[in-house]
């Protein structure tokens, strides 16, 4: 994995300000008929709504390519689309062809198999990653594994895998294959590598970036590059939609990490301490460490190292340290410069591009917003 | 999956009597300096010997291919790559491509890429098995799972899945990514299948065969046909190479599923009574129960639809069984149906692809003699 060369430069990108991010947040105007956006959920339901006839085809696309005449793949399968999930990835797919100018030729919509693909990738993983952590529920809901078993779980996730690759063989484009069959590879890399800085607090704040690049971003930035390749982007555009992803990915994990010590349990239907309770070293748990003096460092020296021996109690410190030291706030700042540079990347879309295609400038907007709004998940 | 049109009809194919047969396999001077076919073994060393350019090719490819800069990866996949294994899939690409004509032209050897990715499909399914089956031995060595747990074999095999469509890509040839992703879900399936026969009795003979045509046959099948697309075969010749790898696969799997009641652990490294102990619905088991009174019928009742209940002496009553109703002969006689077929369909090699390729005769009987002595892996 070459995360080198991946990971953003935020230093190199254009910094929108604060007051020109509200200034366009709060232009309804440029978005026909949207709700106006105001939150991380407004202006993804706003995305969404946007490019509604293209999620519908998707959906119905995703419904028909995990029919299989072994009854238990489309159970399974359907149980985790039933669970809904915000379809991000396939979003992405569908937003970025269509600012590069994607248009489908009578029934050809492309991009449509293609972002099922990218859900397919995403959903594989899931299953995957519930099977190993063992985790009983996912959003909200009892997980597959917890109903179907583990078993179950690992072979429909490798089938839908498969499948994916089986629809992108029909679609017939390399470079869509080469991006998806990489990030698929970069994925399994950024899991590993999660798994091996597990309970470790000498991992370093670049290296827990790169697992989160792995783990989150590599999808999210090809979904977008994917998009661009099949509306045949030129070269410039292509890169600035691979570079949006890629730092809208890296901004949506580190809010999640924040979350799993910040969040409204019940509004979010996400656990706090999660995390904490597995000894993931995430940033907030790092910039505690790093912040913390000796005493504060052997508590989560305890607390993460042996995580299987934490007692009653321990999460609530976990917690008091995590605000005492403004944890959060230097995790959502990182994740607000990732944002940013997201925003600024979709300034790089050509000149060419963006003439060709100005009806699509309400929809790069909203882009823009959905990475803004991304870091105010949390609030 | 749609096995109907994959089952071989061994109705229709043309069955070389155990005359010629024996006598196929008993002219060593057919194969230049290799030892001569005795048995299954031998002739498996044989085949290996006369492709032993392209497997150290292949090894080299596999071993290079499978490099990640997250270290646990080649470590995971170097311990399955010890443990050696037949490596029967990727010869079956090798040898069906040079039985087709593949020449390599300077660096180019496609065929050697395409066989690392069927090795590498392979591996992450016995990665995921082993996982889901919780087994602790593999090739009579501790399995990758026992050695570095459930969640990193589950990544690694996504990992090696990955990595081989990324190889593919690469190679560019869309009808092997066709064949390989299709193969690749129908496994899936398969497994999945397995999964839902498992414990019960009234699983028919053909869902048993459309069970192990989706877990080994496909991917058989899929290897010797990429090998026939990697030498640009005729149709005639890739339909042939392609019926012979799908019911060499189901002899194959066929002989598995009798060792497994009847193996000399000491000899194979294989387990007797693995089958029986997880409740597993194989042919054996089929025969036997078919042909039992209402008391041994009651028998396989219990010990196979309820196996966790199993007692002292179940796996004896069983043995015992299967010997009184001669189900391990009805299974090898299936098996050597399957192989005769296999055998069969390589005289349906196109005359023009065998006259332009007379060196590569030694290789095709060769290929024939595979077929022939898988049967007798248990003797």
């Amino acid at each position: 994995m070459h995360v080198a060369v991946n990971l953003p430069n935020t230093e190199g990108a254009a910094s929108p300000n604060a007051g020109q991010v509200e200034k366009k947040a709060g232009d309804s105007t440029r978005v026909d008929d949207a709700v106006k956006p105001q939150n991380s959920e407004n202006v993804l339901k706003a995305l969404a709504d946007y490019l509604a006839d293209d999620m519908m085809a998707c959906n119905r696309e995703i419904v028909a390519r995990m029919q299989s005449d072994v009854p238990l793949i489309p159970q399974l399968a359907a149980h985790l689309v039933a669970a809904g999930g915000k379809r991000l990835r396939p979003l992405l797919v569908l937003a970025a062809a269509r600012v590069a100018g994607y248009r489908e030729h009578g029934d050809d919509m492309r991009h449509v198999g293609v972002a099922a693909c990218v859900e397919f990738i995403h959903t594989a993983t899931l299953l995957h990653d519930d099977v190993v952590d063992n985790s009983q529920l996912r959003r909200g809901l009892a997980s597959a594994n917890a109903v179907f078993g583990n078993k179950a779980s690992v072979l429909v996730g490798d089938f839908l895998f498969a499948r994916a690759f089986q629809i992108l063989t029909a679609d017939g484009s390399l470079p869509v294959m080469a991006i998806l069959s990489a990030a698929s590879a970069t994925l399994a890399e950024g899991e590993v590598m999660q798994m091996t800085t597990q309970n470790d607090l000498t991992t370093t704040v670049d290296r827990y970036l790169q697992v989160i690049y792995g783990k989150t971003a590599a999808l999210f930035a090809a979904a977008c590059e994917t998009g661009a390749v099949v509306a045949k982007a030129d070269d410039q555009t292509r890169e600035a939609l691979r570079q949006y992803g890629a730092n809208l990915g890296m901004a949506f994990q580190l809010v999640d990490d924040a979350l799993d010590y910040a969040a409204d349990q019940a509004v979010l239907g996400k656990t706090v301490g999660d995390d904490f309770y597995e000894g993931k070293v995430t940033l907030p748990v790092l910039a505690a460490y790093h912040a913390g003096d000796s005493d504060e460092q052997a508590f989560w020296t305890r607390t993460i190292e042996n995580n299987e021996e934490q007692q009653d109690g321990d999460l609530e410190r976990a917690l008091d340290l995590i605000a005492k030291t403004n944890a959060i706030d230097v995790t959502m700042e990182k994740a607000r410069e990732y944002a940013e540079a997201a925003s600024a990347a979709l300034d790089q879309v050509s000149e060419a591009c963006l003439a060709a295609n100005a009806d699509m400038e309400p929809l790069r907007q909203l882009l823009k917003d959905v990475a803004i709004y991304t870091v105010d998940r949390a609030r």
